[in-house]
C-alpha cells in the first residue's frame, strides 16, 4: 500500500498546499479519496495514470474536497474513458452532481455508480479481491464520513524444499497455503506450520477528515496500520475547532493513541501555519509516531519512518 | 495596464498550463477573466492580492472557464470579504450559482452583484473612472461572450514651464487639460497645443475565448493594442476547430489582421501540444506580432516585445 497526498490544506489553499486528496495504492488499484481543486493538476504532477482510478470517496460536501471533481471527470471524458468510475459519497450528493454536470453542458463518456453514503454506524463499502473498504461516521458541520481501507489477510507461502522434501502434489497446494495440513501416502500429518511460512501482516490505511474529537472515532479504526486524521488547528486554538467542527493536534493524536494505530498522519493544515513543524512536535508529544502530510509526498503505508 | 496569464490551456490542463484565467490590472484594479480550475491558487503564485479583485467576467458556462470560481468565492469568504463582487456572466449562470453555492454550504460574507451578459450586439458593461469594458458576442458550442477593456482618454499635460510663462492661474488649469485655449489678461490666445503636450494613447485589450472564427468578430475589437484569441488547433487540425467551435491558429491571426491589433496573444492550447512554438510560429506567417500565453507570465499591454 502507497499513499500519495495531493493535498493538505484546509478550505483556503495556499501556494504551497491544495486543498485535499489523497490517493492510495493497494496492490495496483488506485484508490482517489476526496477531490479538492486542482486535485487533476496535483495527479498530473505526481504522475499519476488517471485510467487507473476507478473509485472515488468523498467524505462530505465542502468545497475544498470536492470543487475539483467536475474537472476530473471532465478530463476523464475527454481523454474518453470508458470504465465505469464507482463513486462514494454522502447520499444527496447524487442529485447535485448530475444538474450540475448539465448545467455545465458535461456528457459523460462513462457510467458512474454512486454508491450512497449513510448511517450512523460504519459499513462495508467494497470487497474485491484484495481489500475492503469500509466507510464510519464522522462529526462535522455537515454529514461527513471516513474511511477504512484493510488488505485481506494473504494465504501463507509454501516453502519449496517441503514441497520436494514431502513429495507434495500441486493439487494439494491451494489447501495448504490456507492453512491445512499435509497427509503423506504413508499417512503420516506434517503440520502446516512446519512446511509454510505466515504471509505478512494485513495492512490497513484510515483517512479522517473532516471532524471533531469524539471518543467513539477510535473504535472505528482499531489497530490500523497509518491512520490519517485532520489537524486544522493546534492546540491553542481548541475552541476554534469546536466551534469549526475540527479537530486540534492533540486531538488527532488522542484518536491514534486510543487506536493503537502504527502511525499518524496528519494534515488539512489552516493557512495560517506557514511552518507545520510545531504542528507535528505537538502531536508527537501524544503520539511519537506522527509524521506531516505534504503535497506530492508518496509514504509507503507498511514503512513509515522519519528518514 | 498589465496582462497576467493565470492559465493557457484548453478543456484538458497539463501539468505545465492550468485552464483559463486572465489578471487585468488598469490602473491598479483588477480585472479578473474567466475562472479556470486552479485560478485562486496562480493568483497565490503570481503574488496577486484577492482584495483587489473586484470585478470578475465569465465568458462561457464550460468548466475550463468556470470551476475556480466556486473556490475562489468561498476563499474570498473565508478572508472576511466585506466588498461587493460584481460578476459578468450569461445570464442564465445566477440560478446556477445560487444552487450551488446552497449545495456546498457557502455562506459568503460580502454581495455578488450580478451583470447579465446577453445579446448579438456589443454592450458596454462597465464604466468608471479610466475604462469601459465593452461585452461581445463569440460564436461557440453555447452561447459565449468576449470581452474589450479600453482605457479612456487621458488628460493633456500641461507645461509647467508655461504656467509660468504665462502667470496661468490654478483655476484654468482644468480646463486647459480638457483642451481649452488660454486667454491671457491683456486678451491675446495661448493655443492649447503650444502650452500642453498630449497624453499617451489610449490602450485597450480584448478576450476572446471560446469561439470559431467569423468575420464580424474582427469589427468588435478593431484597433485593439492587444488581443488574446483562443487558438486552440494548429492548423491541420481546422476541421476539428469547426466541429468543436474553436479557432486555429490561423483564425487567431487572421482576425488579429482584420482589425488591425496592435499585438495577439494566442492561448487556450490543446494538451496535444507539448511545445508551443510552432503554433506561434504559423500564427505569425498571418500576423508577425504574436506571442504566446504562458502560464504565470505578465505582458505590459503597451508594450508587448520579444526581448
Amino acid at each position: 500500500m502507497k499513499l500519495t497526498i495531493l493535498g493538505s490544506s484546509s478550505a483556503l489553499p495556499t501556494s504551497e498546499r491544495y486543498p485535499s486528496a489523497h490517493v492510495l495504492n493497494a496492490h495496483e488499484r488506485l484508490f482517489l479519496i476526496d477531490c479538492g481543486e486542482g486535485t487533476q493538476m496535483q495527479l498530473r504532477k505526481c504522475r499519476i495514470r488517471f485510467g487507473k482510478i476507478n473509485h472515488i470517496f468523498i467524505s462530505h460536501l465542502h468545497g475544498d474536497h470536492v470543487f475539483g471533481l467536475y474537472g476530473l471527470l471532465s478530463t476523464f471524458s475527454l481523454m474518453g474513458r470508458k470504465t465505469p468510475v464507482h463513486l462514494y459519497a454522502p447520499e444527496n450528493y447524487q442529485n447535485i452532481l448530475i444538474s450540475h454536470l448539465k448545467d455545465f453542458d458535461i456528457k459523460l463518456s462513462f457510467d458512474i455508480d454512486f454508491i450512497p453514503l449513510k448511517g450512523k454506524d460504519p459499513v462495508q463499502i467494497l470487497d474485491d479481491k484484495y481489500i475492503t473498504v469500509t466507510s464510519f461516521p464522522l462529526q462535522h458541520r455537515v454529514t461527513a464520513f471516513g474511511f477504512l481501507f484493510r488488505e485481506k489477510p494473504a494465504e501463507r507461502n509454501i516453502m519449496k524444499e517441503k514441497i520436494e522434501e514431502y513429495h507434495i502434489p500441486s493439487v494439494r497446494i491451494p489447501a495448504i497455503k490456507k492453512g491445512e495440513d499435509f497427509i503423506t501416502t504413508d499417512g503420516s500429518i506434517i503440520l502446516n506450520e512446519d512446511i509454510t511460512i505466515p504471509p505478512p501482516e494485513p495492512l490497513s490505511y484510515a483517512y479522517c477528515s473532516d471532524t471533531k474529537y469524539f471518543r467513539r472515532l477510535s473504535t472505528f479504526v482499531n489497530g490500523v496500520s497509518v491512520l490519517y486524521h485532520e489537524a486544522t488547528f493546534d492546540k491553542s486554538l481548541a475552541d476554534l475547532a469546536a466551534i469549526t467542527g475540527h479537530s486540534t493536534t492533540l486531538d488527532a493524536a488522542k484518536v491514534a493513541l486510543d487506536a493503537k494505530a502504527g502511525r499518524l498522519i496528519i494534515g488539512h493544515f489552516s493557512a495560517r501555519y506557514k511552518d507545520i513543524t510545531y504542528l507535528v512536535d505537538e502531536a508527537r508529544t501524544v503520539f511519537p509516531a506522527t509524521f506531516p502530510a505534504i503535497d506530492g509526498k508518496s509514504f509507503d503505508v507498511g514503512n513509515i519512518n522519519d528518514a
